[in-house]
């Protein structure tokens, strides 16, 4: 069709991209905290009072961990997949566009499970909104893979590594489906996902050790 | 005029007004979701009256989906024209400034949108606020096509390209106005218009595919 | 002294405190959008309550819009004034730092003087923040250029600039005396204020223009 | 272990870790203002029931000035440590992303230090929260010393200056006990802490004064 080959065309520049993407990633993770609200005391002075309320804010504590440490992973693999690239498309634009729109509403499924910890549709929307975002980026991922890669990066690349990133899916989706059993076992699934692949998989560049990031 | 040649005077970088006005979009497009408040349950564990809560939240997501995108599409817009100016002026400093100041105030037709769906004024707002912030960018567009383009660049505009500019405005006040009749209507089209021009008019750098790109 | 003597050293790179300055003042503007709230209705679909309602808030709306503009300008010449600068030192990054502090304080005065624009402490108020801000601002001037001038710039820079700014400081202090007497008169010194000198002097650079800003 | 090894490679770019960071730091200090809500008047012309209720708020404007000078503090010192790195690697990228999002929660304990100054608890976790920064900032600037200093900055730097920064999570914690026994002691403590050491250390640099900065 006429009005893709349209998309593939543009040779953005990278720069406001990454500019852009970092400020949406920096202010997400930022307003995450104004969910921790200020409790109120009836005895402004007690100390135990204030203790036992802020023991109540657990999950709410919990909720903003998870999501902080998930969000820095995502822009953890932006900056790797963004420097893969040798510019920009109309079409990349979209996809980073729309990836960013469903990173910028995890403040809202987030509140809600730490305000909810005990709702099961609550604490299955979170894990739910994770897989659409974990989706969104392969798509991406995918795109600059096909489309944009820098030829030097093309035989440093390990074929498996978008493949991989479906088990992102499939976990945030297991624990999605497991809140509707026990909520304790989806806050567990969705606190150890982003912790697998805290590091890049030991196939690549086993050569050229990250030759993916020094290229930049 | 004295007063008005000053204006175009001033050999100001574009790095920083880019920094800032990345900035400014970023924290729109995040503040956004802000207006998407955890609803409060009687029966905290109650799947569906969330459920039920989150389904009245319906008006609320369309509209931070409607202006997401169209700030997105401003953001890509801004980029695109920038990359056009060789620097920038005192009199480009402002009019970004002004465009930058109806930008910011997109949050707030779009939480009275979301919040009154069913109230034409609150819907017309929102097309208003969009044509106006349509013609800004315009303005910004066409002083920078006159003033500040970089000389390499001016063959390959197409000069119908501002001229198109304001079938964005008419869209935008056509929702306006129809949302007098049925809100609906409006929806759609305020839900339309940004996704005309996605990609850039076919008939600019036929030759040199998108070199105004390219060429920052 | 030899405390203020390691104040001066220390050759940092301004591209970070632009940066962060940068932020800052993109923040600054887009939160004070968060001061105008969507009024409550009775009737939801009344578009005359609601107008009613929107008229209410104008006091809010001409506050939001003379802040937008005074930071904007504030912006504009922090950028003029970076731009002299051949490095940072400590002391500048401080200067630089307590001068943000304030420039971040201006969403409280911005909204106090909103939600009682007819009380004259409130009015009052807004002056002073706006006459400190610019006095911190005219010592951060000051400092860069008496310590860190390009020296390829001394010479295009109008001896008087510094001088100026103590107008917009004492224009700033006779709109918050003037509150005391009339809100009115306040709001419209407030509102005139930025719009002086939103062009450099004439006299500065007259033979290179603005070669402050090409140089960067 | 094969894991950590992992951790350790990667040869990342720092662009974007600094734009992300700023991103973090220029949010966390302006949304520090939040916290100040404009007061509740009864009757809305009054200025001296203005004046009283602001005065009512002297321990939220204390609050917000310490954090936000502390924070500027880290910033700071954020930019000293990262100058030294020669890229950055999985690792680093971690530890840096911790280290957020503690900053990151920061205007969560100023906010209730703020509203609850009288309360020992609220007083005493807003110390604990600052130690454990510096000791999360010790970590990374430790990590970077010990693995990717730059060659030519290795003699540049005072070995002690990391010891002195337990200084910093020392007073933090003395300010944490004295809480309990007076909350203005310990006011005084955490407005003092940042204040040490706003300098670097004069030993470090002696011969080439500041290279480490000079060098970027």
């Amino acid at each position: 069709m006429r009005l893709l080959s349209r998309f593939a065309r543009g040779e953005l520049q990278l720069t406001r991209i990454e500019a852009f993407s970092d400020g949406v990633f920096a202010i997400v993770v930022t307003l995450l905290v104004l969910e921790l609200k200020v409790p109120s005391l009836r005895d402004l002075q007690s100390a135990t009072e204030l203790a036992h309320h802020l023991l109540e804010l657990l999950p709410k504590f919990l909720s903003w961990l998870i999501s902080f440490i998930i969000v820095c992973k995502f822009w953890l693999n932006h900056t790797h997949v963004l420097g893969l690239a040798r510019h920009a498309t109309y079409g990349m634009v979209w996809l980073n566009s729309i990836f960013l729109m469903f990173q910028s509403f995890i403040p809202f499924p987030t509140a809600m499970m730490g305000e909810y910890a005990d709702n099961p549709l609550a604490v299955s929307l979170f894990g739910l909104v994770m897989a659409v975002n974990t989706l969104l980026f392969i798509a991406l991922h995918a795109y600059i893979v096909a489309n944009l890669m820098k030829p030097e990066m093309a035989n440093t690349q390990d074929p498996h590594v978008i493949r991989n990133s479906f088990v992102g899916v499939a976990s945030y989706s297991i624990g999605a489906i497991a809140a509707w059993r026990s909520v304790y076992a989806a806050f567990l699934v969705y606190l150890l996902t982003p912790l697998f692949f805290l590091v890049p998989p030991a196939g690549r560049g086993a050569a050229q050790p990250s030759a993916g990031w020094a290229a930049r």
